[in-house]
């Protein structure tokens, strides 16, 4: 592109447009940035991309991130084992604990049902999903007692692995429950779309 | 932020965060984007980041980037010395030199006049501007013969710095000339701010 750009500004700048969401732009923004940065400061970027995935594996129970063999979430023995809360990626994990809401543990499935991009349920965690359901039954624990909050997306391919799961999990016994859908805080009733309106009305909850 | 991360992956997520234009939801997408990208291309990345200002310095000439004491552009006997197009930024000479229209060399500010952020022409690469155009003088050259294009961005700042360049150098007799300010290409007429406008009819010019 630039041929006038010393070569490690430029392989800087390539591999900074690799990244998602970095355009061309943003990657030279970013290689002018280190240009000015302290070289102590740009070391220390090097080291923690490289060091980012070191060591690091799923957990084996609900397959998040861990340092070992099981994540800190499932190792927490205060966590209600009996409530699981299956969401798509990584990031929903992140999400949802900063609420703070949230006692019982996850399941990542690492993506979502979509037939056009091949992606059925062998691609997913889905089968770990019902055979750690099951043995959890197999501990003599009530299946009554047992909930599987499912927490996909609400979008097309969200609604429909939500209902694939609830299919397979509701012949075990447990108790199944969707994250509630309507207006996020904030949002505006004259700007919501027919489908998010919908869900708020059925998903009302009464006073007390 | 969220304890249950491995350390690793939460200081690359911080890291990421301090770069400009990347917010904490971005720096969690990169985060997960290296975890799930081979070790080789993270390794890449980290390498290319921290070898990008290895051996760079600025250009002696005109304080564009170079890995020798001139740049590749100074260095290169086919650009015409006389032509010198001044521009803020480094950014500017790589946006410049797509356009392939100009043959003339650069001279980098790094900034412009501002007196509310305290830079006068002391921070600026100013008096290095003169001293150059004096000595291309001395060399026995016509002054009519030298260009100073100002480049410097169509801000307050940009045209107070092309105002106070273009004073300093008419004593020396060379001529200044200011690169066309009006619609940019694509752009509506009916939404264009009235100094644009402005700009634009002052700046027309004749069909031939």
């Amino acid at each position: 592109m630039s041929s006038f750009l010393p070569e490690s500004l430029q392989k800087v700048i390539d591999e900074f447009s690799r990244l998602p969401g970095i355009g061309p732009k943003s990657a030279q923004r970013l290689a002018m940035h280190l240009l000015h940065s302290p070289e102590m400061r740009v070391e220390g970027l090097a080291r923690a991309i490289a060091d980012s995935k070191k060591g690091l594996k799923f957990c084996q129970e609900c397959f998040n991130i861990a340092e070992s063999d099981i994540c800190k979430i499932c190792e927490d023995h205060q966590r209600n084992k009996r409530q699981i809360c299956v969401v798509e990626e990584i990031l929903d994990v992140i999400a949802l604990e900063r609420t703070k809401q949230l006692r019982g543990v996850y399941h990542v499935l690492h993506g979502v049902l979509s037939p056009i991009d091949g992606i059925g349920p062998d691609q997913l965690k889905m089968s770990e999903l019902i055979s750690r359901v099951e043995e959890l039954i197999k501990t003599r624990i009530n299946p009554g007692e047992v909930e599987i909050i499912i927490a996909t997306n609400p979008s097309l391919e969200g609604e429909t692995t939500a209902m694939y799961i609830t299919k397979l999990l509701k012949v075990l016994g447990v108790k199944v429950t969707r994250i509630g859908r309507g207006l996020p805080a904030g949002g505006d009733l004259d700007y919501a779309d027919e489908m998010t309106l919908t869900r708020a009305l059925q998903g009302r909850l009464e006073y007390i």
